[in-house]
């Protein structure tokens, strides 16, 4: 029998990507991981599959379980491995296995279920909602924006200014979803766009009820760069108070956020885009419960031309230096 | 240390659906299986696959790396599902799986080798041939037919006659197939299409040397239906004609022919088409090595309407009777 304590029990949520370097670090770790992922994506390939198929969005589900796979390489290659040109062009194979396996199973869940066998998942990766919904942003004007990739797209947002993100029809939660948040010891919020990752996760019907009733400690990732049109000027704390504003007032028991400058060069391609690196005060340094160090990968991550659908990041954490502050807190 | 003698081998040799049916019922026989794959097919979801992506045509693999699958419903399943409606419409899941195998393994070769692992194969599916060639068709008034998906929509070749038919660029075999063939006990010509899924195969450099040498039997599995503009009025003996110009004369030892006739009802929807059973001679049922057996499968096939490329047949052999029939051979 095996006498030693009980794995702890961590639960990252966000979209694909935050989620995919979180979880990276984390499965090092002799940790129980699941991953909760939203499910508003409705542009490039998930889009299209949700549109022409009927299918819900593979694409954040895909990039979680390629994280937790314990397969080989090629395996793992094969599932992220996108069609570069002709009618496939932009789709990841591992988002039409889903895909098909949705519909030859009948439901979404149990597709991720038997694609986490396939690929010898360890740990759950756990689809925030199996309702298809749709992201919806209520501008101050009164203006509605519909669908994720719409408001993605729209460089006006902070202008304009959100009256009320919400999520059409109504989602329920997963029940799974709602059975590892109670289960937690730690609920981490990966870092991930704003708006179109993490704020949806939120907006499903249970889901901060859950974690706010949970006994696991909440601690955020604050991303490393502020987007264009959405979050200009945002410092650690502005994200804190965006998300605690879906999620319950002083719901977040530590913030792990970034110190360290890249080089100037490196920001200036950046800033061409219209973003910045996320700032804090002094005073944020010492404030409870809000942790600062260099999480930087310092790989430089190069846009991928076969995407054409994303625009993704050069500066991302890394894996590593993310998890080893987020295991400090387990202690 | 195991003391039973080792199994026997078999090669079964054609296109996808003849081979898939005979491979399906000798796999319930303890033998050593190899299907030995024609790599001409330029039409439909293959077709499409090579043109856009230079990928070497996938369809016919997959069904053989399905038939000799040891995997769960599911996972055949899977590989066979076809896409019904959207941008992926008339693809299968499978051949999109080889296509993204080939291109991260860059070898088709490899890329079966790999599937064959996912899909826990017992025994092997090897390609004719890794090169990329189009199967052409010389008419006696000197035209050209390129390609098989052409041929096998020109409904008046029978009537224009072939002078030649051949694949260009010239292809070499497969050393896997020489290697098959070389030690089998006995060669399976699969039911066909005849200048389509069956000459192909001969066609390719070294192997009708190959048959010719090995010291196998070899045994041909007469197709059931003629084909309009194809092989209208095709006896038995003129399928083995038509095969034994392009194989080697007198190379056949064995001819497998079906005697049933089936109800007058299913022969007229046929009809309708232009294909009717295939017949012999009272005679032919006394020549040596010719075996007449009712090898129809009662279970109607129907036409799969998500399947917009391929023009199924109704009629198909029942695997276990063929391979019952074979398997009297090995004896």
């Amino acid at each position: 029998m095996n006498k030693s304590s009980p794995k702890k029990r961590i639960v990252c949520m966000g979209g694909g990507t935050g989620n995919f370097v979180v979880i990276s670090g984390l499965k090092k770790y002799p940790v129980k991981l699941s991953a909760i992922v939203s499910m508003t994506d409705d542009g490039g390939s998930s889009g299209i599959l949700r549109d022409e198929l009927g299918a819900l969005p593979p694409g954040d589900i895909r990039q979680c379980l390629v994280a937790l796979s314990g397969e080989n390489l090629l395996l793992r290659k094969l599932f992220n491995y996108r069609f570069d040109k002709g009618t496939f062009k932009g789709h990841n194979f591992g988002n039409l296995f889903m895909v098909a396996l949705e519909k030859i199973t009948g439901s979404f869940d149990q597709a991720v279920e038997k694609a986490s066998k396939v690929l010898n998942v360890h740990g759950e990766v756990i689809p925030v909602t199996l309702d298809k919904a749709w992201l919806m942003a209520r501008l101050k004007n009164n203006h509605l924006l519909k669908g994720e990739h719409t408001i993605s797209k729209f460089k006006l947002l902070l202008k304009c200014k959100v009256k009320k993100l919400f999520i059409k029809p109504k989602a329920r939660a997963n029940p799974k979803a709602i059975s590892a948040i109670k289960k937690a010891d730690l609920i981490v919020i990966s870092p991930g766009d704003l708006y179109c990752s993490i704020l949806p996760v939120f907006l499903v019907d249970g889901i901060p009820e859950a974690i706010r009733k949970s006994k696991a400690k909440k601690v955020y990732n604050c991303n490393l760069m502020t987007e264009k049109g959405h979050t200009d000027g945002f410092k650690v704390e502005d994200f804190v108070n965006a998300i605690e504003n879906y999620l319950g007032k002083e719901t977040i028991d530590y913030v792990i956020f970034n110190t360290k400058k890249p080089s100037h060069q490196f920001l200036k391609k950046y800033s061409e885009e219209g973003a910045k690196l996320v700032e804090f005060d002094k005073e944020t340094l010492k404030k409870k419960g809000y942790i600062g160090a260099n999480l930087i990968n310092p790989k430089i991550y190069k846009k991928d031309s076969a995407d054409i659908f994303l625009q993704r990041t050069l500066i991302r954490h890394h894996p590593d230096k993310i998890a080893k502050v987020i295991m400090s807190l387990l202690k």
